[in-house]
């Protein structure tokens, strides 16, 4: 048999998804802030989230328990790819030449090709059972639209989608899989709504934004008692939805008879990044695992983590979102044009947020020329071809081997690939054209976007 | 847990991977008719075949082994993916409302989304190990480009893709993933062969076929002794490699605790049918299973194994590939126009066409607008988006499915799902759209095809 005797991937059985999600917010080392209403200023009550939320997700985005139980019916569901595999990457580390042990959860097996499907039918899910039939929701490159419409199909609940005029346009692909499965989608900003409207009064040729979209797509249910709203990302529910990557991860170290000593995630708003990270995040905390390194890796062009402000800032551009305490550049931040458009969002989970200015976790920017350079070695060495979101936590990963090799030290290296690149072919081609540069973010950008900042007492 | 309790998809383990390929040729109930020589018009001789295969392929090709081991290397490349999974399609059953059971073997699990890197890396990695570093090659809609630049990538040779120009233009996404893996690709008719340059002079806008493309890759490895040719379809050695699916269904069907009373396939060449098929053939042939269905479901806008002639054609329509025994519609055929590019090759692997004329399987065509029609029921009810040309294999199972509801018959259906159809989503949106119609083949079409057959005693 030569070679083939190494293990590649560690595969558990359907049996062994994990049973309940594990909610972190009574592990937190400090209290958790709470969230500001924007219409009043004050502290947001249950009664005003249920406005476009159901109470049992509102439950569990403030909910005292360490585990949450998943209901069999979304195991269910889950079954149609889970659980997902976990890979050593042997190619890889051969051709960093690095002691390092390199592994990587790969979440691009679900049929819309990311993580976010994890919580789009929990989603779906408790909206369904709460009695509503239809939900409104954004998307920037697609990827959270196309998860919520594979979730309507799979529930029959009606999704209404609002994606942003440049990725509608531009990447035509999402469009057509979120309509395959049955759902709706608008260029946003649109003249369906108020602020979609106002904004194109100003600027009938808007490219859009994740901001704008996101206050079309509330505005949609605030004013619709039969509609809901679903965010997939940055909300407690939805990082506690994710953890189920991590959880199954944590079996499959176990098998590979490893513990990590660096966890990566890529971070965008914190899903997957919290998704893989916080079952780690518990053993640091509870678990004895203090000398554990858990890394989130975001785009120079949008640093939230690195050179945001911990701070009270709207979740949009449209201010009808609630306000958070979490790492922003300001709700008006404009990033540059990158290919990750899922981590082109100005502010950040706020549950992350709280591990990193407690220094549990850490973050670091990396520029997109090295992503995609560390893309493609991936894809040329272990086959797949990875997002371009993803490609952060391959960089980070790939800068960690460098560095045990350069140490000479086995290192231990864990990192989510959160999904494919098969829609984001022209990213790649741009590459391969030598057409990907980057251009330092100016230091007056993000003084511009932090003077959006609102005033919370 | 609720209806959790059901299993959806039965996983086999790395160790469980089949340590050997299944070859038919010794089983079958007629001897094996010899590939002519299109220079001499005799049988052809391993030597001539040397000059574009190595000798282990030709060997493959022709070998009285029933068992054929699989080299370590391979199967440590394998683990990248395989074992694949076999799914019960509960969610389809139920939108059928029917008594019958629907598996799926799912091979849309590998980097480039389709069944053929079963193959791609067995003739990669004979190749190299004969020496050879470079192959090239032809590629319809690309699925087989993309699986050969992937093999490429993982053995280090190098490949160039000669791909039919009006996918090439159409299907960019395909293109720039086999460059992205590091190989060549070339809009097929080029100005780098002769078989181009005289189509060329005599259409400038030829949109090509596979059979021009299939010329030009075989025209180059003839003329450079550096260069081998790799075929993606149709040959004995390319549906052995293939059986590695029907091996492994055999097992996960086994902890299903069911054996099939059908299993399906589409048929382009006839790799993907084989593939899943050929270890049923043995059952059947073998195995006291006579009573087995196994049925190859083709689009009828090119009907090859349904309305073809068995006889001598040649492969390709620069007449330049060797002269065999199968059902064809002529080398000159012109299919009408269908999304399943994978699926519009005049002729059939000699193998299924001596299975077929035996009658021991059966062929069904099936038109384009019902094909879809059951693969947006399936991704809606199953998630997977299906490649047009896997929708052919869905239909053929949903109109099993449904004749066991009107006979109140329990009955066991196994297809093939070969691939997925993220690179496909123009054809979705057309289906979307209601812009997906048949139009009926006319029979002069195939009377025009049938006048190309050449004259073999």
């Amino acid at each position: 048999m030569g070679d083939s005797t190494k293990t590649r991937k560690y595969l558990l059985q359907e049996k062994d998804i994990p049973a309940a999600w594990y909610n972190i917010l009574p592990d937190l080392p400090a209290p958790f802030p709470p969230y500001i209403s924007p219409a009043t200023m004050k502290p947001i009550t249950p009664d005003e989230l249920a406005v476009i939320f159901p109470m049992e997700l509102i439950m569990q985005e403030f909910s005292p328990n360490t585990w949450v139980d998943i209901p069999g019916e979304i195991i269910d569901i889950y079954k149609l790819w889970r659980p997902s595999p976990l890979f050593r990457a042997h190619n890889l580390e051969k051709a960093l030449d690095t002691p390092a042990h390199i592994y990587y959860k790969y979440e691009g097996v679900s049929p819309a090709g990311s993580h976010k499907p994890n919580t789009a039918i929990a989603q779906a899910y408790y909206n369904k059972k709460a009695g509503i039939n239809k939900i409104s929701t954004e998307t920037g490159a697609g990827q959270w639209g196309s998860a919520l419409a594979l979730a309507g199909a799979l529930l029959d609940v009606d999704i209404e989608v609002f994606m942003v005029r440049v990725s509608y346009d531009q990447k035509p692909y999402r469009k057509f899989m979120i309509n395959t499965w049955g759902a709706k989608v608008h260029a946003s900003p649109s003249n369906l709504t108020d602020v979609g409207r106002k904004i194109l009064a100003e600027n009938p040729d808007s490219p859009g934004s994740l901001g704008i979209a996101i206050s079309e797509a509330v505005e949609v249910a605030a004013k619709n008692p039969d509609t809901n709203y679903s965010l997939g990302s940055v909300l407690n529910h939805v990082c506690m939805h994710q953890t189920i990557i991590g959880l199954e991860a944590q079996k499959q170290m176990e098998m590979a008879g490893e513990y990590p000593d660096v966890v990566i995630g890529c971070h965008g708003g914190g899903s997957n990044f919290a998704g893989l990270a916080l079952p780690y995040v518990r053993d640091k905390i509870k678990g004895g695992k203090s000398r554990l390194k858990i890394l989130a890796a975001e785009p120079s062009a949008c640093p939230t983590l690195t050179k945001g402000k911990y701070t009270y800032d709207f979740g949009d551009t449209g201010e009808m979102a609630p306000i958070t305490m979490m790492y922003t550049l300001g709700h008006k931040f404009i990033p540059t044009g990158i290919h990750a458009g899922g981590l082109r969002y100005h502010g950040a989970s706020p549950l992350i947020s709280l591990l990193l200015v407690n220094k549990i976790i850490e973050a670091a920017a990396f520029d997109q020329k090295p992503c995609f350079d560390s893309a493609v070695l991936f894809a040329r060495t272990e086959g797949i071809l990875p997002a371009p979101e993803s490609a952060h936590a391959i960089q980070a990963a790939v800068a960690e081997a460098l560095d045990a090799k350069e140490k000479g030290e086995k290192r231990v290296i864990l990192f989510n690939l959160s999904g494919h690149g098969h829609f984001d072919l022209a990213a790649y081609d741009a590459y391969n054209s030598g057409l990907i540069k980057d251009v330092a973010l100016p230091q007056s950008s993000i003084d511009k976007g932090l003077e959006s900042l609102p005033d919370v007492k």
